[in-house]
């Protein structure tokens, strides 16, 4: 339990970046897909597998340089996709020391870790910036919710996944649900209260999506045969372990102000 | 050899939509992206993979949709993305029947394929659609170009790629670069002069990244442990393996247009 507050101490740098915006978000968010490729490559390696670290870190550096030099430009976000799936192909031209499964995985990494992550720095750079804050409010509100309605009435309700997640229980889903609902409509009120309407759909929304992506990351663990992607953060695990949900949470709140707001 | 002229003319109706373009093109790209999956994602079942099929058609009629529902909006395009890689990663919560490969396979084959091959319809949406027709001549004389040079001169010449493809000579590769550039040169010259030099580029270029996406077709179909990704157009193999040189010479073509023309 100290262990899990020492963790929380070392989340508080990262919401100072998340605070000041700008080049501190555009920081914050190319060091947490550097990580998280790192530790996602790292759980493929577990299953015997060669992704390309090199390709990995590079095609991330692209993503965020991309983003300084023509941000907005989400044609060249494309011609960057070609080019992290041609890159990863050559990798496998060494076609004794490859297998396809090298190039695939070196590709879902850049994909799932480092672009899905990159829509935080896209939040920020948008017209309603303040709902980077949602999105951790979503995410975190989620998993804390989920854990104490479930721990609470957990064991009178039917298991969520239970092959996937065996002590995810229906109860915590649902709570996790409602409490971020709560703390969204908190956040709406206080902060943007002609938003108000839309913070509740997007934690309606985005609740249940935070808890796919708590079991996607479930499942891709599990298929690795690790337990936690890693031991950066002390009581939390890696950097994914954390940011699991945030990872799904964030699209799903860039495009809703994208194509709604 | 009899077959291979009846497959040449199974190639002229799509020759013929091609060159109508506008909704033909759209016809033709969506039938050569749901036939090239199906092809690609069968090489996977061949090693033993289950890559989802339904999602794999999805995502190809969903691209397709968003083309003719908001063509040139490169941010749905990226939403898109975002939901091919959400949809492929709930395929596996089935955490007994499904592995992680099976997520990776589906998802690398919506973009390899699907995507990639979707860049012949931007280009026939742009400011130059004459060059859906310099993307087949780049692809098809590098290939032709480089089967006789590498037949009149490939004994005296290094192999290529001797692990990859060995049968490819340097003779060959260097052969169909100029085979390329000397098709492409005639091309300009008679049906966009005022272009001639940027045909040359790309040529030159294109060439090279043609006998990638040939050797990229060949590592795959070997770790598939496959000859040809299927029978489709008898003496020629499948869609994939027809198009193999014109799924990486298309992206080049398109994003020299957006990003130099």
């Amino acid at each position: 339990m100290k262990e899990r507050f020492i963790g929380a101490g070392i989340m508080l740098p990262l919401l100072i970046l998340v605070y000041l915006g700008g080049y501190f978000m555009i920081a914050a968010g190319f060091a947490i897909g550097i990580i998280g490729v790192k530790e996602f490559y790292g759980g493929f390696v577990n299953m015997g597998f060669k992704p390309s670290y090199a390709v990995g870190y590079g095609a991330i550096f692209a993503l965020y340089a991309i983003n300084l030099w023509m941000p907005g430009n989400y044609q060249i976000v494309c011609a960057w996709l070609v080019l992290v799936v041609l890159t990863s192909i050559l990798y496998i031209f060494k076609i004794d020391e490859h297998k396809a499964e090298d190039a695939m995985a070196t590709i879902v990494g850049i994909v799932y870790v480092g672009f899905f992550t990159y829509h935080v720095v896209l939040v920020d750079q948008s017209a309603h910036r303040e709902f980077v804050w949602l999105i951790l409010i979503i995410a975190f509100s989620t998993d804390i919710f989920a854990y104490f309605a479930g721990l609470a009435l957990g064991k009178h309700t039917p298991k969520l996944c239970p092959n996937l997640s065996p002590k995810k229980t229906w109860a915590g889903a649902v709570g996790g649900t409602l409490g971020a609902i709560i703390c969204s409509a908190v956040f709406g009120y206080f902060l943007c209260p002609d938003l108000l309407v839309h913070c509740l759909i997007l934690a309606l929304v985005g609740s249940p999506i935070a808890q796919i992506g708590d079991l996607s990351a479930s499942a891709f663990k599990r298929k690795m045969g690790i337990k936690d992607y890693g031991n950066l953060i002390p009581g939390h695990g890696g950097v994914m372990d954390r940011f699991d949900s945030v990872i799904m949470v964030a699209p799903l709140v860039y495009y809703y102000i994208a194509f709604v707001l």
